[in-house]
């Protein structure tokens, strides 16, 4: 499973006692695409799939799971293996894209600044109720079992304006976000429409993978970059931080946040 | 500066408002080496030379400053230039990093998860006093004047048993750790004896970068990862976590952990 049973030292008041601890657990997925070693993520050793298909699509490799012709996991070696439709296509996409990488521990090897450029302004036109996000925020927190019994992974969730679809931890915040968008693509669910809610930061790159995705909003409990926000800005997503209880700060396009009621 | 200010829309019991917010600044910067476009970090703007020699030396691409014949800093334009004294070396380091790489929100393209073979176990005999542990952390906590304004960043100190030596704040907590290592080579400070302090979860990436710096013992608020304990008890590291007011796990190598009083 997820977790790991350890006996740790435990001081209190300075006093050592041996005590029984959880901690999460995180081991190297390594992909290969084509035949070829492409990426290790390290991550919560499940939902593999879903990780695998959710980042090469959040990172813009595949446009759906109609470019994947075969895929195959090997859960006990951490490994899994991507044969897509056209090959061309994705060496021209990753020639482009190694240009820039990131190091930034933001969740991309392949971060490029220009990526925004590229991106599509998001035109939907879809409202979402605040009060409804907060409670989605909370319904996800309460989800969150690995969180309370680790305390080392975040949460993200895709919702619509009622309810949730999936929720999925992993020990990185980029990782459980494409496990979301993974499954959804296997699913075949409609995600341009939908919510991305997160508790993690809101970095350059979790807009970047959104925006990926073409959904309109995008939220989290916690703080945005000054780039996050100018990405949102730029291309027409609503961005919102500090979903906490009653207050919501919305830094981007608020034209789609409704009282409701 | 490192954070911007900007108008948002915040909603309180569903009613919106315009005010002014402050968020963390984030920037990517580019590295250079040998003339070669290298990594872009993505990071809060400021200490750009000390994050970009710590990055390279917790990387394992350079043993220390010696190994740097010339270093360029261009702050508006977030552009660093290094020349290393001996070109091969590194292209030898690289072919043999880039097997696997990393993608995992967790700081490092370079990632292989053979850098634990190839770390050479922390021999370093001294100890350090609990109760100096937990109050070298809130002094750190304290002093982390951004973090209290933005939410958004993660604190990183060096320290030996009794003080700080110095604390960098960024984005990405890989960032800060790199800020710090960088600044105590640049110092000529020696990082063999001293204790990494750290805002952030520790995962294996961090617990990689802190065996590449020889250092003894690693503590954190944030919670460990099951790689990041087993490299810990594997390579000699006194790892700790959770480190909050009167209690502190440690996961590995406790032996350097004295009572003191």
């Amino acid at each position: 499973m997820s977790k790991k049973n350890l006996i740790i030292t435990q001081y209190v008041n300075n006093n050592p006692n041996e005590v029984q601890d959880v901690v999460i657990e995180e081991v190297p997925l390594t992909i290969f695409l084509n035949g070829e070693q492409f990426i290790t993520l390290l991550s919560t050793p499940f939902h593999q799939k879903e990780l695998a298909i959710g980042f090469i699509f959040s990172e813009g490799l595949i446009a759906g799971t109609d470019d994947i012709k075969e895929i195959e996991v090997q859960n006990e070696q951490n490994l899994v293996y991507i044969t897509l439709t056209n090959k061309s296509q994705l060496t021209k996409k990753l020639y482009g894209k190694r240009t820039i990488t990131s190091g930034c521990g933001k969740g991309s090897i392949f971060y490029n600044i220009l990526d925004s450029l590229h991106t599509t302004k998001i035109i939907n036109k879809d409202t979402f109720e605040v009060e409804n996000i907060a409670a989605l925020m909370s319904e996800m927190q309460n989800s969150s079992t690995l969180f309370k019994e680790t305390g080392g992974v975040h949460s993200a969730s895709l919702a619509d304006n009622n309810k949730i679809y999936y929720t999925y931890e992993d020990i990185g915040r980029h990782n459980a976000v494409d496990k979301v968008l993974g499954r959804a693509l296997l699913d075949g669910v409609k995600i341009e429409d939908k919510m991305l809610i997160t508790s993690g930061r809101l970095s350059s790159e979790i807009v970047l993978k959104v925006l990926k995705a073409k959904m309109p909003i995008l939220v989290s409990r916690s703080a945005p970059s000054s780039l996050a926000v100018e990405l949102a800005r730029k291309n027409g997503l609503t961005l919102c931080g500090f979903v906490r209880g009653r207050k919501i700060n919305c830094y981007s396009h608020p034209e789609r946040l409704t009282k409701g009621g």
